[in-house]
């Protein structure tokens, strides 16, 4: 499908789409730039075709489609470099989980020439890190791009990639996206942070220990808050429009729920209660979680 | 251990009792008194020398000891019957998940002559029903049981049957029980329901649907905020001032979180979300949830 992969910045993320790429056998070389000296070394050992480089300028030819699987907040940094050593021959996509600012910092800063069409796919883990990379992290799950002006043609060759990966594409605008992602992902981290803030703040102002009690359910949000601090700051600095907004329905609906326990509202109470059970009703058929109940966790 | 057992209600809990009870052997005959037809049906099933009352002041003798797994809001109805037909020899608990109103109940209500030591089984999930019990429910999870004044010998006995069912037993006083689980149980859940909720309200405004990308952190609110209406409604009204003080704090932490953004407080905010990191490890090391990423699903 390529020839000459780049990946750059080589995490849990982009470690996974290494070894789809090479498990799918989609391109013939594949270099890698990552910055973390452990990284780097535990990259080696997953192939020994691997080409590690040391400077982002360094003369490779030839390079036909570039990843960019770092930070957000590292894009400004390496997007000077692309356009110092890339072509327009080249396919540049990112894996980023916000995209209005992408396509903001593409628009000022991109050269002209170079094409970079935005990825999101929505996998991962609390996990970072080359280790808990993974061949079918991709595999199934939803992989959004978003569209471009004119580039039709790469656009199709960027979702035939994904697609080779496993995943399920969509097209959707920037605005669209930030919107959609500050409900269903950026929300929740943040939620799930803040619970376990509250919980340790408790802890603090009472002396106690609760954290051994946290099976009651504490312990689902804290995997969501063991999440990258990196990543996660540059998703809720990026998205900090759509975040107020939906901070605001969340305490406004929290609010609404402290009165309904205060005045014991009853009927209206156990009516909102029961409505939620319709949400994972739709997301077991949509196949978008594992049906046993507790996850079919066995702790 | 016991001659004659009682189930008062045989849901998720009680079923999970009635196997655990069997497969350990701990007494000679089980009663059941369960109201819901469908769940008879399907405890029938489970074991031939189940017998399954109709009423609970049917003439049994010799009940020594008797497990109320209803719905609390149940309690009210089900304690004048206590006091009609058990004696001063049959140890009494519930599986409730607040105590202080149990506590209360207990004083007002039950005969001086009855015996009743309160436990909280900490397990379960989010399914409702018979179908779902399982008798290594309580395997290696906590089960608190609350001090009793002049009961020593009871308490020991019924540490003993928990222990019997593979549960790890603490004792606590009444309050504390229900300050501690108002953040490590009641909250996440009312944050789920609350979460959830938000989403919804997002859909019916936007009219856009956004479930389908759940898996970016939604679903697993999904999962706590499809638990049993009946069993929270009861749960947050029976614990509401230790709720109002924790919503307070959680709200509070949440207008932190916002305004952090919004002005972007740089180290401030990575340095809030690199500390909730502690608690997943502090859990982890308690072996209060499984260690693989993402709870080891795979979906």
């Amino acid at each position: 499908m390529f020839k000459n992969i780049l990946i750059i910045g080589c995490g849990m993320i982009g470690s996974s789409v290494l070894r789809a790429v090479i498990t799918q056998k989609i391109c013939k070389q594949i270099y890698i730039f990552e910055t973390n000296l452990k990284h780097r070394n535990q990259i080696r050992g997953i192939n020994k075709k691997i080409v590690i480089i040391k400077k982002l300028d360094e003369k490779i030819k030839n390079i036909d489609f570039v990843v960019i699987s770092t930070p957000m907040s590292q894009y400004k940094k390496i997007l000077p470099h692309l356009n110092n050593f890339l072509s327009n021959k080249t396919l540049i996509t990112d894996v980023g989980s916000t995209k209005k600012n992408v396509g903001k910092l593409i628009k000022q800063k991109l050269s002209k020439k170079l094409n970079w069409i935005m990825s999101h796919p929505i996998s991962g883990s609390e996990a970072s890190g080359p280790k808990y990379g993974s061949k079918s992290l991709f595999k199934n799950k939803w992989c959004i791009l978003i569209k471009s002006k004119n580039k039709k043609f790469l656009e199709i060759k960027l979702a035939r990639f994904w697609k080779k990966l496993g995943s399920k594409v969509v097209f959707m605008q920037e605005e669209e996206h930030d919107k959609i992602f500050s409900v269903t992902s950026h929300l929740p981290h943040l939620i799930a942070y803040n619970l376990i803030k509250t919980a340790q703040d408790f802890q603090k102002n009472n002396k106690t220990n609760i954290v051994k009690y946290s099976a009651g359910g504490l312990r689902d949000f804290s995997r969501i808050a063991a999440s990258n601090e990196i990543m996660w700051r540059d998703v809720l600095f990026n998205n900090s429009k759509n975040m107020s907004k939906i901070i605001d329905l969340f305490i406004k609906n929290l609010k609404g729920f402290k009165a309904d326990i205060n005045k014991k509202r009853n009927l209206l109470l156990l009516d909102k209660l029961k409505k939620s059970k319709k949400v994972r009703q739709q997301i077991l058929l949509l196949k978008q979680d594992i049906r046993k109940p507790d996850f079919g966790r066995e702790n």
